[in-house]
């Protein structure tokens, strides 16, 4: 767990060596040093430095970052991320990444592999896994150091040679690995991989309710590099005898305030006409989560209720109609409210509060499903 | 309210015209059609489709959309943002968004203005007005329709001309609009207008608990086009002098997991010596407000209050350090945890749950300064 190794300099350097030498050929692996600790629920261990208990499950976490590696340990867990291994790695002067990444590759436990990474010591020892594993299971790697004073800062933690930006993104790429642009997008990529099925197309349907939702959506899914196409003309049939006639006849679809709709279950009819068209590859769906109601004020009790009522009837019928088609289906709040996301935290569901953050998200499933249909 | 208007093509076209026709001269302002309706804080009054009640405050808010802004309207109170004036100007087929926007202008109640915008019918009347209305009152302005599948989806939506995206980026600028680039992104910046400073350079200190955090918000800051300069030799004797022989010794400061620091204070003497150094414009604090432990579970009761206690010490210690120096400070929760930025929703701060978010505001904030420093 101490630091003043590498990452303090040349003197911190020689001191790491000498520790490397006093394990090695001794069958002694070295986690660190400047770790906090490892994680495996397999064996019920949690020996890392932060109080905290993660909640079991099968994603497996390779971390160059102890408090960025055991915060989402600890807070996944509420998200419903379930975590099966975990190690801190630090300075990797014994056991890099690339035999962390070797051993989970074997591991029946382990579904969905994340890397936080400020440098890779030996880059071709680590594509030649990452290709072995990504195959086999998602890799999601967020590469922290990007930037020249974000590499200087990573030197001081790590004692790390973040390399160049472009190197590491090509690197990833060509091992399958789905880059994490943001720290947050980490744990939806996460929860996307475990839940989702990938999208075989990048044809994108969105059905908002109201259009102003609809025309960010569509925004966001075009800059993402996803398509949002003309429906086909069974799909705007089936719709038309569905809306009211002054719906706006393509897509996205605009539920136009039909609160019939929400009542009778008509929003969910729309969804499942929406998601078996040959013409769409997955949906992004605004409007199925219904939430900005806080369940603890007692004079919108009733409401809350109502609310909960129609958001696990959708939810529900969400994961049936993945199931069914083979194709992602995520609902998106249109407001920030995690309470929504939360009450679904343990269905093998996505829900979004971002649609520019779902557009990426969709866009980085597709890149998963290119990569493994060429690869395999 | 009704829709059936431009936004459904020539027929509706001209009988929203001949609407026009009816009360022009009339001395009778014709709001929408296609509305979702208007709201006053001043006069109580609530003329909105949807039953929400806003929360009162200074922000008024112009919508092309009336679920984006009746939604915003709705849950930014949860957010502690007060609304003032509120207009969903639907098809605008009478008053623009220029005239709304002129009428702000004069409002004493209206500190900052939002405006979600598909398409400017007159934009030189627009850029005049928002010139002028720039100098007094912050404009946040989300332009949807980007695309070009986005603007049909938007000429669908309320029939405007979505235009070329570029045309209005560059207009937004010239008049001194900051642009919202998700829709989250409003709330985050009319919250940080409303209760920041304006920092006056792109100097940057991020103080971070653990160094990962420290990486990923250089690169942020970085990616943003701010600076994260060295620190003057009398902030590293200063903070030599708090911090444990090993720290970092540089920009960013990494509190080392130092808990007596979290117990003793000395964390907020750390950010009271960076704020004040004549190198640095603004503050990021990450590791400040403590969260990711749900205060309804009673095994980790008595952690939940220590933690409460500490964040509200620390945010009562970052206004006052704010208004003293007047240099914006923004704490960050280093997980997704709402509960902590709901927590502190009705004080004069700002709260983020993301490193990059945080540094895309400040650099909008700054654009800001910058704008008013040559154009006053």
């Amino acid at each position: 767990l101490s630091g003043g190794f590498s990452e303090v300099g040349d003197g911190g350097r020689a001191l790491e060596n000498r520790i490397v030498d006093v394990v090695r050929g001794k069958n002694v692996p070295l986690v660190g040093p400047n770790t906090m600790g490892i994680y495996s629920a397999s064996v019920s261990l949690s020996a890392l430095m932060p109080i905290i208990k993660p909640k079991k499950g099968t994603i497996s976490f390779i971390s160059q970052s102890g408090n960025i590696g055991t915060n989402i340990l600890s807070f996944g867990g509420e998200m419903g991320l379930g975590f099966n291994k975990f190690v801190s790695c630090g300075n990797a002067a014994d056991i890099d990444i690339a035999d962390y990444l070797e051993y989970l590759d074997s591991d029946q436990e382990t579904k969905v592999v994340v890397l936080y990474i400020e440098g890779v010591r030996d880059g071709r020892k680590f594509m030649n896994v990452a290709k072995r594993v990504s195959l086999k299971k998602p890799i999601i790697a967020y590469k922290a150091g990007k930037t020249v004073k974000g590499a200087m800062a990573a030197a001081s933690h790590t004692g790390s040679l973040a390399g160049s930006n472009k190197v590491y993104q090509s690197a990833f790429k060509q091992c399958g690995i789905t880059e994490a642009s943001t720290v947050n997008e980490i744990t939806d990529l996460a929860r996307a991989f475990l839940y989702l099925p990938l999208p075989k197309g990048n044809k994108v349907g969105i059905v908002t309710w109201g259009g102003g939702y609809g025309v960010v959506a569509t925004d966001a899914c075009e800059d993402a590099g996803l398509e949002v196409p003309e429906l086909d003309e069974e799909v705007l049939e089936a719709l038309d005898e569905i809306l009211p006639p002054y719906w706006s006849k393509g897509n996205p679809v605009d539920l136009v305030a039909m609160m019939e709709g929400v009542i009778e279950g008509k929003m969910l009819d729309i969804l499942d006409i929406l998601v078996k068209s040959d013409g769409i590859d997955a949906v992004i769906a605004s409007g199925y989560i219904l939430g900005g109601i806080n369940p603890t004020n007692q004079k919108t009790e009733g409401l809350a209720t109502f609310y909960d009522e129609v958001n696990r009837n959708n939810v529900a019928k969400i994961i049936e109609l993945m199931k069914k088609y083979e194709k992602p289906i995520i609902p998106v709040t249109t407001v920030a409210d995690q309470r929504a996301i939360q009450r679904f935290s343990e269905e093998e569901i996505v829900i979004y509060s971002s649609l520019e953050s779902t557009a990426n998200i969709l866009a980085k499933m597709f890149g998963r499903y290119k990569y493994l249909e060429t690869h395999e």
